[in-house]
């Protein structure tokens, strides 16, 4: 009996096990059909201590405890290829792996988030708060303690996974801990005095949520920002080198001109040309000389060609000629990274006996880790897909296609004519009469194939028209117009035609359709709340006029536009973040020096108090108020705190902003906002980058592959016949896994229905930049892969011993310590 | 005789002298060697119809004739190959090669050029004229006609050449006829009513400028703005419905509010929205909303993120890839046209009897031709450098690297100490002593290497602390700052010292070093200025500054930055033009619609009638002027106008200038300034996308040229013995050919001067970016080439006829007839 598992005996236990590894090479999937004594012993296996087995049960499932601590290992490998996370934080024995299998699953993710939002959002209610929000100093610093002992909680997780040594040498960690530790005692200082001192530090409070795991896109980009900085402040510095060689001319040509503010000083000098460089002030700042000396104007045309039209548009190339640069590494250097998790998860699922591949039982083992979710079906059919040649074990080279097959899903290929074919009669009999009237419908799209944009297009004039039409006033008090009926009934039976002839599920699954939906279903939401006189909802009807978005979907450049927008929506979310991220940082400093220092009639001494007037007096028989409105854009709370920087980062008329807290502070304070100006502009410049990036890249890629047909993502198809099915039923029987054994029993149970002795499945996800990378690369690719199997095999002397350590030597003390956790 | 000089026909002459081609081929230098008798028939040639020839004579001269036609129509071809010519514009004849001829020289060009600034300077002295510049209705209106018939006669001497046909054919032709003949009847309608009737059509006189020879990277740009336009069209579209959309939302959410006045019509709306794209408006146009109710920030925001961070930067990605792609289109039918060009030439130099290659004799006749100005010894360098093989011919394969190898410049390779080795004894002598100076200067480099480093940073550490300090006032009443000549003296000695030390010739052939001379010399000259109180001068003190652009020397990305700007200078040179033509037609367009509709204190009625305000009030004792400005950008002579402009390009605050001119005319005014803003956005988007382009494409060359070390340039070596001169000289002294006799002699001497054998030279030019687009694209222009002769031999059956018409057979006609004429 031993000796016939030592055919299933873990390759990496070689060296323990090496002397019982006698027995003849059988064919896998033929042993397993035999009736199995130990069947169940999976279940045991939980529980490595129960008194019950035998002497020989337990070597037997010690060895298939073995197994499933390599099917564990070998997820995590997995993972942290997915996630590149570097393998030196991999955890090395029992006590590290309880921490990371913690510290890895949604609950402790979404704890990490919630207290990072937590934190976050506690500036809405600390001293300057926003009104509504206020709460007193201990409620708050109460919670902020709770918070920050969570966060403790958390990173004593971490260092019980990651070990003492690996703690102190993980960067973002260290730096994490030193925040958590200033917090913790400004937190106390803060509860002890019972009044909130200057917390500039309370910015920092940001790493907390650039940390969570669900960040880890923002963490790129900062990683990125970062890596683009070098060549950025390069030029950055070629732009303020010009612009003070412009400021001691301009001082030397201007100042003589008493009537002219702006240069007076050689630091107004700066400022304004600092200013300038935003375009903010510009034809102002030209204006006093350019009336005295009409040929003057040639400095400031000198000037902003110079540093707007050349530098700036410099700064945008070699930020976007880094950003290619630093794109195509890190692709190169992720995919180097997947294949060598690949490699490890490899040499931890194949056997002993037959070191050339991983058979399915073993395949299913990883799985049932990697993705818990995943029903039997996708299992098999996801190993089917992998496994390239005809034998019953997946090679390394095929198993290398891991990351592309595992996120496929899977659905049987319908064969069947309607969707509703097995919905109950009655309902089949419906719906089937109103298919035919759909048919019809096509028909007449074969007749008109524009009508329905035709409607859309009519609604849209229409609805232009009769906004032109109305002159302000409440428009909403009046009765329903019947176009808004007429328009929303052809569009409801659009929507139900499509949906009837298409199915709900397929209909649905169109990004477009579902916009067509939603846009109905506002509509018709808008109308209840006219019909009703739900006054809360009129915000629906004015929505209407999105739906001439539909008209987006006739032209193929619109489409292509669109569809890459959504594809780049997930990052641009994440750039998006980013930037509030610094938002965050600024608005925090922001409110600590700047606020409640802005306020009606406030900067009287300054050149731009006429922006912050706040008049209000009687012409006539008249009260008429003068309003500058500017002293809005203030910090007195994080939400003003966070408009005032949004309106900084449009940055047109930022200046007035500057000048006004300048004017009720000191000269030092121009230092926040310029330094925000070119932070702001980093981020910007990246973005624009990205968008550039992302553009040009896909349709280069269109125009590459502009023979092959538009898909919608990656397919794949396989078919799995009924003997194939059995057999794994046999399999999970023999481990006595219930459920699977029910799923499959239900195709077996599908296909005997249909009388057919085979199924075929569609494997399908959409393309992600990956893909597109990939092929794009495709020729580069190749030679990566040579160059890192090269440089392993030349580094094999010295890395043997570092990756034994990491992936075979580990594992073992891993193993022989997890039987006294678990 | 006859039959002796048949081994010496031209190819393609065979079709009338095939009778006559029965001798045995020889080596053409070989038989040069041989005295010829009929040595100074060359200068028979171009009086053929002198009578002193006898029959043999007139026979064999004709021969020469030939040749000298197709020279002639050889370097023709090349010049078309080179300038992008068609060749259907190729003379066909006699009469129209005399056209060509006079029409393709500098002084037709001069002409061209200068008729046509002078027909766009008349708009400075036109009705709404530059002050000082205003001339009499009669003067400018017979100046107009003076300049447009000139262009008459240059338009009938392009009729005479291209032939009625061709000439209707071509388009930009055919537009500039329409275009003058409506200047004619306007500006004789202007003279019989002496007075100035509203000329828009003045707009359309840029054609003569754009349709001028040396305006032809002016064409370029404007054919690929053209070119770029209809994917930016596509995008706009997308700007301009989601502003209507918003437009509608925000009218409908809005005006119930009645303080704010940007939303009230749905005009408005819109045009704040418009406003708004360009954030010229920002904060101003949310805050009374803002001001009513904070969340409506909400709107703004998702504009702004959704118009002008995303759809904006999509155009610019949009441009970007559509210019990429064009340039490269653009690379390669130039690329293919000049290879047609040299094929056409080829086919003209090759002998009947050895079509194989070019022998000197015909290369030296095609080069007298092609570039007048090139010495015999450049001329027999590029051929030398051109034949790669060791026979006497240039082959085709040879032959097509023509244009690479005529642009060089050749130099004899020094083989002296110093360049001062030729010059007279005593100030040999001289510069000897400065040398050894010099060596110990260089000797002090190598101990302080960035001494004179240091230096220009003290200086400019100076000069910032110095002006600091200043406080207002005329700063050049004083005496000389002895800051100023220490300085001085310390860069001129270092100019000194390493002008002595390279030699002159060789020390300004280097950028930057011609960059201190100039601005050391500037320096001097601001000095004497000072020293000698010359007042109109004080601006060259002014300039000091830029001496600190030296430090930029010292890091590598600069200097490749700074580098890259001198490559793109032309360029870039030629897209500012095209802005310029651009704003000539705005500003006569605005000049007609709105000189003299602004003035101070004009719009009391608008919402801007702030900035136009000129009041004079008197406070206590003192007068006090409260001045606006803003009527200042008007139109109301063409440099205004111009100033207007820019202002409008640089878009802050462009709106003042739109709702000033509005509230003094219509609504419609705005058109104007939308369209503008729309003109300028394309022209500036093609022009980031240009720098884009330009800086991605050199950082990528330099990425990919790595390793190979940096160069300034092409440069070939090419050695030549004395047998060789020698050989060329006897050639020469055939056709007695005095100067260049002369010219090569001199190199015999000075070869035995130092007793060479043999001398080298170095062949040097400035690397283009066709140059680093031929490297970077190496791979795919062997394709091209390839598919290129590919499609040419399929087409050969029906291509024959057509070439034949433009390359042998119409030169046989302008042979034919050339006689009776020249």
């Amino acid at each position: 009996m031993a000796v016939s598992m030592d055919d299933d005996v873990p390759l990496i236990l070689t060296l323990d096990d090496s002397g019982s590894s006698a027995s003849a090479p059988l064919d896998e999937l033929d042993r397993e059909e035999l009736p199995n004594e130990n069947g169940g012993s999976y279940d045991v296996v939980n529980d490595a201590s129960s008194p019950t087995a035998g002497d020989c049960c337990a070597q037997q499932s010690s060895a298939r405890h073995n197994w499933e601590m390599n099917y564990q290992e070998a997820a995590i490998y997995l993972q942290e290829g997915e996630n590149n996370d570097k393998f030196f934080t991999h955890p090395k024995n029992a006590k590290a792996l309880a921490a990371y299998l913690f510290a890895h699953n949604h609950l402790f993710y979404l704890m990490e988030l919630s207290t990072a939002l937590l934190l976050l959002l506690l500036s809405l209610c600390e001293a300057p708060a926003v009104p509504m929000l206020r709460l007193g100093i201990f409620v708050h610093a109460t919670l902020e303690l709770f918070a920050l002992i969570v966060v403790v909680f958390e990173l004593s997780m971490k260092m019980r996974w990651l070990g003492f040594q690996t703690f102190i040498r993980h960067k973002r960690t260290m730096v994490k801990t030193c925040v958590l530790f200033v917090q913790f005692i400004e937190a106390i200082v803060v509860l002890v005095r019972q009044t909130s001192h200057v917390r500039i530090t309370r910015a920092l409070r940001c790493i907390f949520l650039v940390d969570c795991r669900y960040c880890g896109a923002v963490r790129r980009n900062l990683r990125q920002i970062f890596q683009s900085l070098p060549p950025f402040i390069d030029i950055l510095l070629l732009l303020l080198f010009f612009m003070v060689i412009f400021a001691i001319l301009g001082f030397y040509l201007f100042s003589p001109n008493h009537s002219d503010p702006y240069f007076n000083t050689l630091e107004n000098s700066l400022v304004n040309l600092f200013v300038l460089l935003t375009t903010s002030n510009f034809p102002d700042v030209m204006m006093p000389s350019y009336a005295r000396n009409p040929w003057s104007c040639v400095f400031f045309i000198v000037y902003l060609s110079i540093e707007l039209y050349f530098i700036m548009n410099l700064l945008l190339a070699v930020v976007f000629d880094t950003f290619n640069d630093i794109e195509k590494r890190k692709f190169k250097s992720l995919l180097l990274h997947k294949r060598t998790a690949i490699q490890h998860a490899y040499r931890l699922l194949v056997t002993k006996q037959r070191p050339s591949g991983i058979s399915f039982k073993h395949f299913e083992g990883l799985l049932r880790f990697y993705k818990p979710r995943m029903c039997a079906r996708e299992r098999y059919l996801t190993f089917k897909a992998l496994n390239q040649s005809n034998t019953p074990l997946v090679s390394l080279k095929d198993f290398y296609n891991f990351y592309e097959v595992v996120g496929l899903k899977w659905k049987a290929k319908r064969n069947r004519e309607h969707w509703f074919d097995d919905l109950p009669r009655t309902a089949f009999l419906i719906f089937k009469g109103s298919t035919l009237f759909s048919w019809q419908h096509w028909f007449c799209y074969g007749l008109f194939p524009r009508f329905p944009d035709t409607v859309v297009a009519v609604n849209g004039i229409w609805i232009l028209v009769e906004t032109f039409m109305l002159q302000g006033g409440n428009f909403f008090s009046r009765n329903v117009p019947w176009s808004y009926i007429v328009f929303l009934t052809i569009y409801g039976v659009e929507l139900l035609l499509k949906t009837t002839g298409l199915g709900p599920v397929e209909y649905l699954s169109s990004g477009w359709n579902l916009f067509d939906f939603s846009v109905t279903l506002f509509a018709f939401l808008g109308l209840m709340a006219l019909a009703f006189n739900m006054e809360p909802f009129y915000f629906i009807v004015v929505l209407r006029p999105l739906q001439l978005l539909r008209l987006f979907k006739l032209k193929k450049r619109y489409r292509n536009v669109l569809d890459t927008m959504f594809e780049l929506f997930p990052r641009m979310a994440s750039l998006g973040l980013t930037l509030l991220i610094f938002y965050y940082c600024f608005a925090i400093v922001g409110m600590e020096f700047f606020a409640g220092v802005v306020y009606p009639n406030c900067c009287n001494t300054s050149t731009v108090a006429d922006s912050y007037r706040w008049v209000n007096h009687t012409v006539g028989n008249k009260t008429v108020v003068e309003e500058g409105y500017y002293y809005l854009n203030n910090f007195d709370n994080i939400l003003n705190s966070f408009v005032t920087l949004f309106e900084l980062t449009v940055v047109n008329d930022w200046y007035i902003i500057m000048e006004g807290v300048t004017s009720q502070t000191t000269h030092w304070s121009r230092l926040y906002f310029m330094i925000f100006y070119i932070v702001t502009m980093v981020v910007m410049t990246i973005i624009v980058a990205f968008i550039l990036d992302a553009f040009v890249f896909r349709m280069n890629y269109t125009r590459k592959n502009q023979d092959s047909e538009e898909d919608n993502g990656i397919v794949l198809e396989k078919e799995i016949s009924k003997e194939e099915v059995i057999g794994i039923i046999e399999l999970y029987k023999r481990i006595s896994a219930a459920t699977e054994t029910a799923q499959l029993q239900k195709i077996v149970l599908q296909m005997d229905k249909y009388g057919q002795m085979s199924a075929v499945f569609l494997g399908r996800r959409s393309r992600t930049k990956s893909d597109l990378s990939m092929k794009m690369y495709e020729e580069e690719i190749q030679e990566w892969y040579e160059e890192h199997s090269r440089k392993e095999e030349s580094q094999t002397p010295l890395q043997e011993p570092a990756s034994a350590s990491s992936s075979s030597l580990k594992p073992l003390s891993l193993r022989q310590r997890s039987q006294t956790v678990i």
